[in-house]
């Protein structure tokens, strides 16, 4: 059974949606741990009444590279083969990277490269594009960079808000997420040039 | 009646769309000209075989400012109400579009903001992007950056090439061009940043 590590910073609602596709069994997958850098986010809440192993790792006033090393022993102590990150609001480290090649998977409500960073549906409003969405792809140390494992559109309608907006990404957010973990975990992929092709 | 004046390059099957929605009645404008850069564009031929007025100004060797007073005296003449460019492979200057606010109308091959420029299906191809599409879109002096009138995706499927997925793109293409034509003729839209409004 292949172990997930989550890293979240607030609610974590991608992390409860993956949690639901393991429960549910349409990901053969165990949430090995829950890791929180803000002793505040509900994430690590919810994993804890759902019986899954949570820890914070308080980020605040730490140097980048402390952190990350702390991260990796986490990680690495807890034997994980995948790395989702659901909400985690800090870029990681090269080194970080460099410790779990393409094992580390993202979740960003944007159509990439389309509006990368912070607010990525409140760019997208503010630029009057009319198809927005949401993309899974591999993390590396540069910001909503690497290859991408799906993608997934929503459109955006007269009146939106950036709430109403996120509401609607959110959705595909949920469904695309498991299925990127479980195309990852089953391999038969390859990286060419910066495409994943899946055979 | 409202008049299009068409600019294109090559073969213009976006003109052939338009002209296919004005015949079927779709759309309730006329073609009051096409107009071509290059002599030995298809879309010239097949504009006269259709019956439109069509004309070459040619552009080699011209500088760009005398081009476009050329395009801006011949299109005055023809009493154009909205200029629709289909594969028109020039910039055109600021003059050109300070003569025509809002009445200039594009179509290309991805979801803008992400590929602008030349081989947008081919630099949508080479990030590896798992959904692409098409974006119909006011023309200003910047190159694919006016705002947006409508949007429609496409899937990017294993084993694409840039022809098979320029194909996929061109469908939508024709679909949303003449629509996004419809929907400007119509008015009651206006302009809020960048954001295309419609009421």
């Amino acid at each position: 059974m292949k172990r997930l590590g989550i890293l979240l910073s607030g609610r974590g609602s991608n992390f409860e949606a993956i949690a639901d596709s393991v429960a549910a069994g349409r990901l053969d997958a165990e949430i090995a741990i829950v890791i929180s850098n803000r002793r505040e986010a509900r994430g690590l809440e919810i994993a804890r009444a759902r019986g899954f192993p949570a820890v914070c790792i308080p980020s605040k006033g730490l140097p980048r590279e402390d952190y990350d090393r702390q991260l990796i022993a986490e990680l690495k102590s807890r034997d994980v083969d995948l790395i989702c990150l659901a909400g985690f609001m800090r870029l990681l480290t090269a080194e970080f990277c460099r410790e779990f090649p393409m094992r580390i998977l993202n979740i960003h409500p944007s159509l990439l490269p389309a509006f990368p960073g912070l607010d990525a549906q409140k760019q997208a409003l503010e630029h009057g594009v009319k198809i927005s969405g949401c993309t899974a792809h591999f993390v590396d140390e540069h910001l909503d960079a690497g290859p991408i494992v799906l993608q997934a559109a929503a459109a955006v309608l007269a009146g939106d808000t950036a709430e109403t907006l996120s509401a609607r990404i959110l959705k595909e957010e949920h469904r695309i997420y498991s299925e990127a973990i479980r195309i990852v975990l089953a391999g038969g992929w390859r990286i060419e040039g910066r495409r994943v092709v899946v055979d």
